[in-house]
């Protein structure tokens, strides 16, 4: 105390410490608790008002960009040549793209071009925001184009698949070749695009596409984004039991209960369908659109199941998404929630199974009935991709029970073909691919940016996984699922995946910038 | 003289010397003439037995070269698909092959693999002694591969050229994929192959497949040697006129009268035969087979005529050749050796051009018309070039007068596709050949060297006459005359084909070693 500075006639002098209350324990306790709990309250608010913040920020954003898009998205479509590769064939066919110019330089920016895939092309514009996302950066015009024979592509109508005189024009070349003209076409006919440098986007097939692209057509792209795009998942390259060894890996990772159940329901499946009344009681227990009675049915389901758990692989997203379904947020954590115990009886451990099940086929609830005749990929054309896979796009694939969860299946290249000749009148051409585009001997291949190679995506088994050269360079996402980095920026977004989307914009500018400083010297 | 060694028996001291006898100046005269008479016959004895003997070893060379081929050439065929990009076509058909191993070193050497152009591949097996001359210092496997449609790889047999529906399948792209299949299949079928570098070798549009390989499969083909390869000889890449101003400057380099001749040649024609009787006396002067009768003949009579200017600029080589035509060393500068006077009247004029026209059509002496609707090029299949030319191989051709000898004639390509489509029911693309290949913009090419380029051979002008890269060089051969350098070596070749040859040597040695590297790394 200090009374010198007169505080005398405060009243301190009559300053008289209070006597000590000591509360009863139980109080005491319960007061922690209080805060305690108020404290958990609190975050929970805070963290609610985040969560709602952000969607609100996404939903203004999607909000946004669909308006952007609905004012500015053109649907064209230009006429091509069905053949590109003969004089023997004049048939033209039109070919869609999506195109928008909001964020467009038009004296000389760049073009951002994505090379469509196996869907109809609004698929791909929808789920490849980070072309979106960067576009006014780079003052960027974003080009979407379809693939041939699939969304409105199709070069001979509803006859295009019905014989290989139509539907042999589905290569993957032509479909290059497709591109090359509309990349021609654009900047020839675009009023400031003559000397726009042009970045190829590809995720998946696409991705092979836009890698593929580059490597034959250098003049024509400067640089190719081409993630989780297996381009060597083709015969002598990979080994066939990669693919399903990674889909197992992401179960078992959960708990190895999810794959050991998933591993075991193939012998029960088998066994309980082995009878009539077993086959009454799983239609009716997995609520079959259409009952199983033959053999072939159960194959069918079978097929339908291993598709069903490599779908889950490719779409494992860490927030819900709607690429091939809509799904929740970490679906295969979800479905794998269900399947706790592998050492439940056949028919609880299917029953359960189908409780995982629903996550895929029905997190919406809409679902009446499992079809197992539909696609469980309704956005894309399993059509296309079934006679692609039945020509060039051979990629071996095999399980062994073990290493897998997988029913044991050997590759057996004479059955595929045999099987490809029966449904698409086509043989197979296992190394056409690997001659094509040189497999895994690329050495003149430059500026590309093989990307995502999630390891929780089946399909990195193909992937090129290290760099080849100071300018093919390999990107690994360990969190990231199938082509994660080409979405939009989301919050939850692994770090990975923001720090890949970094490394991709800034290739994306040396890319440019080479592009524009050779083009000012050949002026 | 030294008498001290004890010479002194052998009557030396008798010795006189003889007194001068002065001859007349006549005598003098005669004898020194004599004496030069003398020299100069032993010179010409030496001249003769030298050329004998570089004759005789010539002829041994190509005796025993063709010993070795007789004995070692298999002639095989391999079929193909007709259509190597789509799978609406199922037709295949046999595409010939020559192929010697007398060299071959068949624990991993190298494959020097010839990408057959416009004609039967025998043509350029024996116009090709580069790679001949060398296969025993690289221990090569030789292969010729021929064209599709010509030669005897003709997909529809005599049908061939008949509907765009057979002929349609020819495209160079289609071609190099023959080629990249009969590589693959060589290497797999081949004891010893499988690890084998392969160096691609061409001349003319043989050399522009070589580079094309290179550039479009680099996983099939370690380097190019592209000779004499116009790849740049498409539109908005090479002005028209280059090509017809570098074929006058090789008449006029001659001799100014030469070029002028040949100047004022059309002029007088389309005079004299503006008459019936003018059209007689050209026809019976020339010794024409068929008498001129309509327009139509006499602008065919001077495209024919245009086309041996052109022969003969590409064929100047510095021996007898038997490429094009058989014909003398210098070709150009015998034919020049008769149009020494342009300023001759019309008729003298015409008959002195048709001494040097001799020259090129009747070398041998054996002709006895002048057959116009024949081909001028015997040994090449014009039906298959014409074909392309109007399809891929557009390449614009015009003419001034002034800065060429020709008659004026524009480029008019609608003129030029309305004629094509009347030929061949096809519609020429003009931009087809830069859009595939790339034009002057092939930022990822390497390992090829474009050779020749000789300033003689017209088709210079559309050639790569600069360095692209370290390893995309050019190589200019100033005395060189159409693809001289693949020919084999020869006692009168100019220096710098020496010089390109060792040239070629080396770099083809690093492109095996580096093949060889790469492969041992990936063992």
């Amino acid at each position: 105390m200090h009374p010198s500075r007169g505080l005398g006639n405060h009243g301190y002098e009559g300053y008289q410490p209070c006597a000590v209350i000591r509360l009863p324990k139980d109080v005491n306790i319960a007061l922690r608790q209080l805060l305690k709990d108020v404290n958990i309250a609190l975050r929970q608010l805070l963290k609610d008002v985040n969560i709602a913040l952000r969607q609100l920020q996404k939903d203004v954003n999607i909000a946004l960009r669909q308006l952007l898009k609905d004012v500015n998205i053109a649907l064209r479509q230009l006429p091509k040549d069905v053949d590109h590769f003969s004089f023997a064939n004049n048939n033209t066919f039109q070919l869609k793209y999506l195109i928008n110019d909001s964020y467009w330089n038009q004296d000389g920016g760049p073009i951002f071009f994505y090379t469509g895939n196996e869907g109809a092309i609004e698929v791909f514009a929808e789920n490849t925001g980070f072309m979106w996302d960067n576009a006014a950066d780079f003052n960027a015009l974003i080009v979407f184009a379809e693939h041939r024979y699939y969304g409105e592509s199709l070069p001979f109508g509803n006859k295009s698949f019905t014989s290989p005189k139509y539907s042999g024009y589905l290569t993957s070349l032509q479909a290059l070749s497709d591109y090359v003209d509309l990349i021609t076409h654009l900047k020839s006919h675009l009023t400031g695009a003559h000397t726009s440098p042009v970045i190829a986007f590809g995720g998946s097939y696409g991705g092979m596409l836009s890698a593929w692209l580059r490597i034959k057509y250098p003049h024509i792209v400067a640089g190719s984004i081409a993630a989780s795009a297996p381009i060597w998942q083709f015969i002598g390259l990979t080994p066939c039991g990669a693919f399903n060894r990674i889909v197992t890996s992401d179960f078992e990772n959960q708990t190895p209960e999810c794959s050991n159940t998933i591993r075991k329901s193939w012998n029960f499946i088998n066994t309980i369908t082995s009878t009539d009344a077993g086959k009454q009681w799983l239609s009716s227990t997995w609520k079959l659109c259409k009952p199983l009675k033959t053999t072939v049915d159960i194959q069918h389901l079978k097929d339908w199941l291993s598709n069903v758990y490599i779908n889950l692989a490719m779409v494992d997203y860490p927030y819900p998404a709607n690429f091939l379904e809509p799904l929740p947020a970490h679906p295969i954590k979800v479905v794998c929630g269900y399947l706790t115990n592998s050492r439940e009886s056949d028919k609880d451990l299917l029953k359960t199974l189908y409780k995982g099940l629903n996550v895929f086929f029905n997190y919406t609830g809409q679902v009446k009935c499992l079809d197992i005749n539909q696609s469980s990929t309704s956005q894309l054309n399993d059509q296309g991709w079934d006679y692609q896979a039945c020509t060039e796009m051979v990629m071996p694939m095999c399980s062994d029970g073990n290493n897998d969860m997988f029913e044991p299946q050997t590759w057996n290249f004479s059955e595929y073909s045999d099987t490809c000749y029966k449904k698409w009148k086509v043989l197979p051409q296992q190394d056409l691919i690997v001659k094509l585009y040189g497999g895994k001997d690329i050495p003149t291949a430059s500026n590309i940016v093989f990307s995502s190679n999630g390891l929780l995506d089946p399909w990195s088994s193909g992937g090129v996984l290290r760099s080849l050269s100071e300018t093919v360079v390999s990107v690994i996402i360990p969190d990231g699922a199938h082509h994660l980095d080409l979405r939009a920026s989301n919050p939850d977004d692994p770090v990975d995946v923001v720090i890949a989307r970094n490394f991709h914009r800034k290739n994306i500018r040396t890319w440019i910038n080479k592009h524009n400083k050779s083009n000012r010297k050949d002026r």
